[in-house]
């Protein structure tokens, strides 16, 4: 008998002693890193409301119920059954059977009506049809992404339950070494902005936090190829951490599949989706320009079908010696702080991603409490010593200044911006001033992906700052439905319309104009001499964006489809805020360490510019007296 | 074609073009780091004195010139004319004529006297029979080791030349990666001493230098098994080098063959010996003590064949970026600080294995001249505020007195010491003490690996200090070979008659009295009062000479072999005398440091206790302004 089949043998006579004699436990098995229960009594199970948490705090894992088979209600009673406990105002729009399981999912408006008081609803639910009930969001703004992964995760179900029961047994397999180190290999943002990696080692375990892009230098990719990360083969990896969506952290993730990675994914479920539409566009940008991308769309359906999403809060085993747990990192729509428990108390890594301190309209502040952290690895984007931010209450001001003069002259505002975080937070800026009269109402167009990354938005409210999150819950007043909204599906000809009406809002992407619609929107506005053409984020060096920032006025309109190979004369007037960036400032960064709990010993200053990671690395360690380091790419740190 | 089969075409259309139209070249191989041209007209290369060095220096790579085969005399003509040639008192003991080579290997006792002035003698036998002639020194002593590996060597011919022409191809491929970066991983001997081993690598290649065990720790092997060392693959190695034969540097190194390691080790000759000698030896003390050694005695045999020895100031290409120069460290005979440049001009790394800044009576101080160096790798065993050692010649004037003192009252002076190294400079002591009177006349006896060691010694002069080999070389004063020195092997019958006969000199390995010969010593002399124990090297926590040395005087005489199971009480007297050790002391590492040209901007302190490694960086940081290091085991620093 292997030895992850004698634990689940032993656990399972610890289940069986603890339980009431009236329970029958017909099988215990891993999936993933929950411990699954199937019993022929899942009524009992669901009416004895304390014995799942007692099982879980004995056993120290997390523990799912199930249904043996035979004791379902057949689909089709159960369904009607299902139908008659949910109150009707729930308004579900799915339900979903699987027999393999005995779960049902259950697809709906309003999910906590399905789940009930303290899971009251979804308790009577197990005890009508004996079926577990997992509850999904209908998305408030219809979502491809979103269907699209749901539908393919339910095509690909016996695959995952591999997968799931493969990395379960990795996770629970008995620890080999009795030495004890750890350490962290840096195989890119070190001194730079941009391809994000990271191997977290021990004895046991092997981890990769990040596999991003560089934008901007899109033959530098990180430095996976060395022996210390995927040099010995992908498959030697245990786990792959995503810490949030972009580009710079995701790129390359689905690549570790066609390098032969076959483990999980652990991030969030928004960073899930997020991650399926940006790398899809990744190769679709990528084949535009002609490059060829280093992976196709198959392999981004692998890292889907590969990610076991976690919430955060939730303490997950991800290998016998690492737990690992996300919190909000305030940066964009589940981005995470994750935070590596090593050993039986032995040691705590944070890697921080990309994060955004203080508490901005989309999100809550990022989290800097742990119960335990001695290292750090902290992004320094805006570390530089002089990288103080406006404050975003008076960069609205400014917005909101430039967007009535420009009206007045009647004029509209085109606003550059990137497709995720910041077009939303804009949103809700633009949504409050017309609300609250502080501009005139007018028609706002989301033009890209946009609209596609605010419904993912919508669908996952509970990553959401409280009280905006409260606003989509309870009151029905979801902003991003505001009446001023409107999605360019048109194309070309209801660009042309929304040119010749009245004064409006435009966002567009691409964020630094390096291509997409905002090209075709450039063409229309920019020889308006009463429209503005207004920059809300950071513009990189090398893109059209920056030069126009730079007073470039001839642009070139090149052959990208759209574009007629032509010159263009910009007559628009071009104005820059800043502030709304998703990324804590210099003093963001310094209040992150300084209120951070515990205050960790050492901090690794990645992800900025040289200057900037030299800058905060330097002020840290004066100011708190914690050893600080500006790795470079390709080293190893050993902590233990 | 392959690239390195075009490049060969290319450098030997390069020569033909070069060399005079009457020498016909018939083929250009690599073997080795060499390049070698086959002609059929040697006796016009060897007339043509200078031909060599300039197509050397033309083709940067070193030149061996071999004669087709069909050009060479007979063997038994040959070697007449072979030995008419070479003056009678260089007394040849054994010619050997390899054809598939074309080379002669000439043993005699006076090599010096084969090669002639200049090379003259060498040059007129190619002259006269076509053969390339190879000369190797007749040891004075006989060793079995240096004819065993000679003979070894001989017999494995073939293999060897494959092997040679392998790594050859590998050296001379071209180089694949755009991407320029310099890293040292530290696999060993960090923050304590014992079990040396780094890798040293570029995006083309990798190189492991050293792997020792950990003395007293017989389990605690180097961190092989790492992605970034073996983890890959031993075969992902490009080359091993050796920087001395100490275990704590050289046990391993046989393993990696075990391993699947098939490539290169670089190291001097003697060094070469000396691995073949301990490695043995660290066989033989394994299973003497019911280990099960981590490989057998073919891995030594795997390791010598794989051996390519280089001189001191020899620069060798070991791979397509990246030149090695051994250079004498003073430690232990053929003991190499080894400097590696990198890249054409991109950066240059010295390693300095365990070095002796001072000259000692055995061996010049170490070298730390380089053309250019930016990082120092410094070994830091006495690195400690304290570590300062008494001067030689006062240890030398103490050692005399206790020696003078135990002779006037009838007793013998035991002296445990290692094989290698300090046995060879107290013998160099002793000889000149009694000859210049200042110690009575007497037997100086030595037991254990000792005389195999010095004969290995005397095989290579060369490699001592420079009046020490000219004594050997010119005078005919060998000072191993005077007559008071005796080699025990006689066994217990021998001891017996030593202890009942006049006062003697003892010198017994091992050199912590931790077995061997010693521990039967220790049972003869142990009940005189009148004799005296003398320690003159460092003894490890934990060895039964720590002990002794504390004061114990009932020892354990265990079932060793020759033990009686029983406790013997110590009557003798003990004395320690320091300043014998072949490590610079404080003083010692810092003045390397301090008067090495050019000072490295960076130094790596490895090889001590940690107290030691951390008192040297701070101090070399405050002195000398530079960036210093004391890293842990299995870090990853990055220079470029």
């Amino acid at each position: 008998m292997s030895n992850v089949d004698q634990q689940l043998e032993d656990t399972r006579e610890t289940i069986v002693s603890e339980v009431p004699n009236d329970i029958t436990i017909t099988d215990v098995t891993y999936e993933g890193p929950e411990l699954v229960i199937y019993t022929r009594d899942p009524k009992s199970f669901a009416e004895n409301g304390d014995l799942v948490r007692r099982l879980a705090s004995k056993l120290r894992k997390r523990i799912t119920v199930r249904p043996d088979t035979d004791v379902l209600a057949p689909p089709r009673e159960a369904r009607e059954e299902v139908l008659s406990v949910i109150p009707e105002e729930a308004t579900v729009t799915d339900l979903d059977f699987h027999e393999d399981t005995g779960e049902v999912v259950i697809e709906a408006e309003k999910p906590g009506m399905v789940i009930g008081r303290h899971g009251s609803t979804l308790r009577e639910i197990t005890q009508q049809v004996g079926w577990t009930p997992e509850v999904v969001r209908t998305p408030p703004i219809e979502s491809s992404t979103v269907s699209n992964v749901r539908n393919f995760l339910k095509q690909e179900r016996e695959d995952r339950r591999d997968i799931l029961e493969r990395v379960g047994r990795q996770i629970h397999r008995e620890e080999m070494s009795d030495d004890e180190w750890v350490r962290i290999t840096t195989l890119g943002c070190c001194r730079e902005v941009g391809r994000a990696a990271f191997i977290l080692s021990t004895p046991e375990t092997r981890v990769l936090i990040d596999a991003g892009d560089k934008p901007g230098a899109e033959d530098e990719y990180p430095y996976l190829q060395v022996p210390e990360a995927l040099g010995v083969g992908a498959s030697s990896l245990d786990a792959v951490v995503l810490t949030h969506a972009h580009l710079d952290h995701s790129a390359l993730i689905p690549l570790l599949f066609k390098y032969g990675y076959d483990g999980p994914i652990y991030t969030t479920e928004p960073t899930r989706d997020l991650m399926g539409l940006l790398t899809l566009d990744y190769l679709d940008v990528a084949a535009k320009e002609g490059r060829s991308p280093p992976y196709d769309s198959e392999m981004v359906r692998e890292a889907i079908k590969h990610t076991i999403p976690i919430e955060y809060g939730d303490v997950t085993d991800i290998s016998p010696d690492i737990k690992l747990t996300l919190h909000n990192a305030g940066h964009i729509l589940g981005s995470a702080v994750s935070h590596f428990h090593i050993g039986d108390g032995l040691y705590n890594v944070a890697f921080s991603g990309d994060i955004h301190y203080d508490d901005t309209r989309l999100f809550n502040g990022a989290v800097n409490e742990f119960p335990r952290v001695e290292t750090l690895v902290l992004e320094s984007t805006y570390g530089g010593r002089n990288d103080y931010q406006t404050d975003q209450e008076d960069s609205e001001q400014r917005l909101k200044e430039i967007i009535r003069d420009t009206y007045e002259q009647g004029g509209s505002v085109l606003i550059p911006a990137f497709a995720v975080g910041r077009s939303q937070e804009l949103m809700l800026v633009l949504e409050e001033a017309m609300r609250e009269g502080d501009i005139p109402e007018m028609p706002v167009h989301l033009d890209g992906m946009m609209w596609e990354a605010t419904a993912i938005h919508t669908t996952y409210p509970e990553y959401l700052r409280d009280d905006l999150r409260d606003r989509i819950f309870h009151d029905d007043e979801n902003p991003f439905l505001a009446d001023q909204f409107n999605h360019i599906d048109g194309g070309e000809e209801e660009r042309q319309e929304v040119t010749d009406g009245e004064p409006a809002i435009v966002l567009s992407t691409s964020g630094m104009v390096t291509g997409g619609p905002i090209m075709s929107w450039l063409e229309h506005f920019g020889p308006d001499p009463d429209s503005t053409l207004t920059f809300v984020g950071y513009q990189a060096q090398g893109t059209l964006g920056r030069r126009i920032q730079n007073g470039w006025d001839e642009i070139p309109i090149g052959n990208n489809g759209r574009g007629r190979g032509n010159t263009l004369s910009l007559e628009m007037n071009v104005e820059t805020v800043d502030g709304f960036s998703g990324h804590a400032d210099r003093q963001g960064l310094e209040n992150f360490v300084k209120t951070m709990n515990p205050r960790p010993e050492k901090v690794l200053c990645v992800h900025g510019d040289e200057s900037s990671v030299q800058d905060l690395s330097s002020a840290l360690y004066h100011e708190y007296n914690m050893r600080t380091f500006a790795p470079k790419n390709l080293e190893t740190f050993r902590f233990v």
